[in-house]
């Protein structure tokens, strides 16, 4: 089958051997997937994965245990747990520490003709949601993982760094429970984009606010958590969104002597994403930069790599 | 008066003119006071303070507003805010941008004959609580603080990093709260002293243990961290206690991909220190090291930065 696959190069093949499914697994054809940045963090070592990249994608089942699913349009979780450890007995399979991942770890993603899933994981796509929404599914949740973590309450004072992809999903997740974030970013476009959303923007550089109850560091750069400990309140909240793969050098007397909370956050609720999709409380097609063939996904994930490039989608059905 | 003033040097004066009082301040003759790592850190450049240093005390109040507290016997909370800033406003005194600190910032400490502290600062000290016990009362508030910020329930496991002073206390606030806290720690007589007090030890290189619920790093060595890093268990909780000087380089993909909380924590409830001495539920004695008459300052801080020290004080009146 055509594959995209990471080996030390990126490479298109289309003769990568086709995935066959355990019991309880399904087997999904790839109808359209999304370019993330931990893909390309893949590609600079990060995780030392090597396989078929690609963790965000919709498709239809072609195989299952389950006949009812069989023809279904789906999305799918990417932490496959072990279920039989201390922590996935726990309800804390995501952090299974003999998990494969989607196109993370141990495990071929979805930038291919045909990928693999547990039956758990997967989640149906209601009709209204189109496959170019619904290819937003995975890191819209991983947005709303933050109002799993924290209580946000709607007069609270909110930051969001970086006006990235992840940013503009968080800010309009963060809008979506009633808050109004203020998004502070680097690029005129995507500024300008999240204004057409209703949300507000400032230049980071020029943002003179500060003592925000929460901020939420989602542009991955050394800066920005830099720049979240100064303008967060003392003992406020910082939530972390982005994987960098490199180490960050930190002040952590200004953590102590402000006593502020500083949390990871990572995948989230699928079906909290999908019905604010169903619902319509979040554009995500806006967000959608261009779209490249698989065979063209060499070109596609250097598109994705430039500083003005949103979301690349790879159509593959 | 006599005083020990740090210039850029360390230095024992006895012709330091003797501080005044301001309309709702309180003038207190310092009893018996200790050294704390914090004061260490300000004579290597942390804070860029001069004047008086020190800020855990006990003293007897000479002069106040407030006729029923002259002759009282009283310890002091350290942050004295403006009262008048937003942060003020919200109950954030303590993290007011404008308040001096007692001996830290702006404001001349307790290593005198006489200081001086706003009457809302000073808490009464019980009579079954004896000098040596009250001069602990700043920093056992500190680690109650823990308990302030975060929810330790019984059966949860709690790993303690640093076998010093500060940890010793944070071990005995959780134990007396309810859980049993292990300590990581590196010096054979410190953990001898931990398990008299009924407290699990672990000599921190040979801890295979993970998974803490929380884990609670007062070590203030970069190491330390980066060890609660290791040890928490996905979702757990790292409590920050250490106010070091130095920016510190740390893993924060592993925050994120862990979902792990790292929450700052500095001073804490007075009142509550106060009464788990009354109770007894904390000891405090087995931790003085050795007492020094004021004279013997110098001689007394450099006994403190010894890494086989526990607390040192410094005997005034």
């Amino acid at each position: 089958m055509k594959a995209l696959v990471f080996d030390g190069k990126l490479r298109f093949l289309d003769d990568y051997p086709q995935p066959r499914r355990s019991r309880g697994e399904v087997l999904i054809r790839v109808a359209l997937a999304g370019i993330c940045k931990t893909d390309i963090e893949i590609i600079k070592g990060y995780m030392g994965f090597t396989g078929i990249l690609g963790h965000e994608f919709v498709g239809t089942v072609v195989e299952s245990d389950n006949p009812n699913l069989t023809g279904r349009r789906v999305v799918g979780e990417i932490n496959c747990p072990c279920g039989n450890c201390d922590l996935c007995r726990q309800g804390l399979g995501k952090h299974c520490p003999n998990r494969t991942v989607l196109g993370i770890h141990g495990r071929d993603g979805a930038f291919a003709e045909l990928t693999v899933l547990p039956e758990q994981n997967l989640h149906i796509v209601p009709d209204g949601v189109s496959n170019e929404e619904a290819v937003f599914v995975e890191p819209l949740a991983a947005a709303f993982q933050i109002l799993e973590q924290v209580n946000i309450e709607r007069d609270m004072k909110v930051a969001v760094i970086g006006d990235g992809k992840l940013g503009i999903l968080v800010a309009q997740a963060l809008s979506s429970a009633g808050c109004s974030p203020i998004v502070l970013g680097h690029h005129v476009s995507k500024m300008k984009l999240l204004r057409n959303l209703g949300i507000a923007t400032c230049l980071s550089e020029a943002c003179d606010m500060a003592n925000f109850d929460f901020v939420v560091e989602c542009s991955g750069s050394p800066g920005g958590l830099e720049k979240a400990v100064q303008i967060v309140k003392p003992c406020g909240t910082i939530v972390l969104k982005s994987t960098i793969a490199a180490r960050q050098s930190l002040d952590l007397s200004a953590l102590v002597v402000n006593e502020i909370s500083l949390i990871g956050s990572r995948c989230g609720p699928f079906r909290r994403a999908l019905d604010a999709l169903k619902r319509g409380e979040v554009a995500v097609r806006p967000l959608i930069w261009k779209t490249f063939d698989l065979a063209d996904g060499v070109r596609a994930v250097e598109e994705a790599t430039s500083p003005k490039a949103l979301k690349v989608l790879l159509k593959i059905e």
